[in-house]
């Protein structure tokens, strides 16, 4: 059989994505973090202004530190790699300051512009990664204890830790999760609301991401109230007090 | 010579990203854009919230309002496709409602994982044009009256417009613009300030983004005091009121 084309080979790449949660624990080859750190700075980013941080955590304590603050996933501990991803509005402001000038970017629009700019470059790292055959995994659960993890990581003002991100070989692959239809997603020159009936197709086929076969189970276990969405609003609020981003 | 492996070409994909800002207006092929919108899915998402929306304007009118109030903008105009890319806490909580929960994620929370949920979203599907010899350029302008966007597109509550995209067959590509060197966006364990002499050299590198061939030309316009993301936060502040989001 013929090798697909370039472009259907990246279409196969994305759609076999899934977040890795079990890894062997062998280092990456030399060099190819790097890489993959180029990769991502290469993400569109407004104004030039590439608001993000990487920390790339090696210490084995300190590794040990910011998983048992975000959950204590297996992931964390043997993924290869860890990275804190952080949104970065101090070095444009040390940039300035370089020359004279003072930042006028406020909470906001750093926060729009800083989690945006992060969130571009962090995906292009993780395309990358998977086309090198490795996995990866977002950890969102990072959020548990952030202004903890602010501290250990000795983040200056106005740098905040977003997530955590693991890159390793992959140890086993799950199954890939199904994604709401496309109908929900996208929507012609104005807002469309769902149907009851496309909410009812939503949620059978959104059952396959579940252990339980309902996806209210892990929806309203993050998003409903009582959540743990919502249980992560004072912890956020209080790490941009910290950082000095506060609206 | 040989074609490279796909790892290669992927990384040279990303290496050779440049936003585009001038399209020849052709269409895009059909079934394209709905073939992008599904790499654009299957891009990782917390607990599987999918808390995005992508509008997609369509009709011509409403396309010259939309790039009107976004600095007017040629590739707005000329590309073959323009989305309006949402944060979409909104059906999320509908689908929670079909079935008798309520919503319990607050502002703040809303924005961290909505902003990264469609920035992770926006970038698989701007690798994935580029991989099919599209281009594409995100518009952060269209923050400069997006409480306007918003009711233009019908957005419901707890929906917030963050970026236009644009989508279509380059009429001209420009030169790949530098990045700030890796060691100032990489760290190790900590967060490590720069010295002034990688500050210097940051200035110089950057230099060759700009046309004036200094770097705080630029930044001193978008980040400074007086600049232009200082201007965007009352909107901002005024857009997430609107939108039943304010922190």
């Amino acid at each position: 059989m013929p090798e697909a084309a370039f472009p259907d080979q990246l279409l196969q790449l994305l759609d076999s994505h899934v977040s890795v949660r079990s890894f062997t624990g062998e280092p990456i080859a030399a060099g190819a973090l790097e890489r993959l750190v180029r990769a991502a700075q290469r993400a569109p980013t407004d104004a030039t202004g590439q608001l993000y941080s990487f920390i790339r955590v090696r210490d084995r304590g300190l590794r040990d530190e910011v998983a048992r603050l975000s959950a204590d996933l297996e992931q964390m501990r043997t993924a290869s790699e860890l990275l804190v991803v952080c949104l970065d509005a101090h070095r444009i402001e040390r940039l300035l300051a370089h020359r004279g000038e003072e930042l006028g970017m406020r909470p906001l629009v750093a926060l729009l512009f800083g989690i945006t700019d992060a969130a571009l470059a962090a995906q292009n790292l993780v395309v990358a990664a998977e086309a090198m055959g490795l996995g990866t995994c977002y950890i969102g659960a990072l959020q548990n204890h952030a202004p903890e993890v602010a501290r250990l990581l000795q983040l200056p003002q106005r740098v905040v830790p977003l997530w955590g991100l693991c890159i390793g070989v992959p140890k086993e692959r799950a199954p890939t999760k199904p994604r709401l239809p496309i109908g929900l997603v996208l929507h012609e020159d104005r807002y469309r609301e769902p149907t009851p009936g496309e909410l009812d197709a939503a949620y059978a086929i959104m059952a396959k991401a579940t252990r339980s076969g309902d996806w209210l189970n892990p929806i309203k276990k993050y998003f409903a109230r009582g959540g743990h969405m919502g249980e992560r609003e004072e912890t956020l609020a209080e790490l941009l007090r910290q950082q000095g981003l506060a609206p």
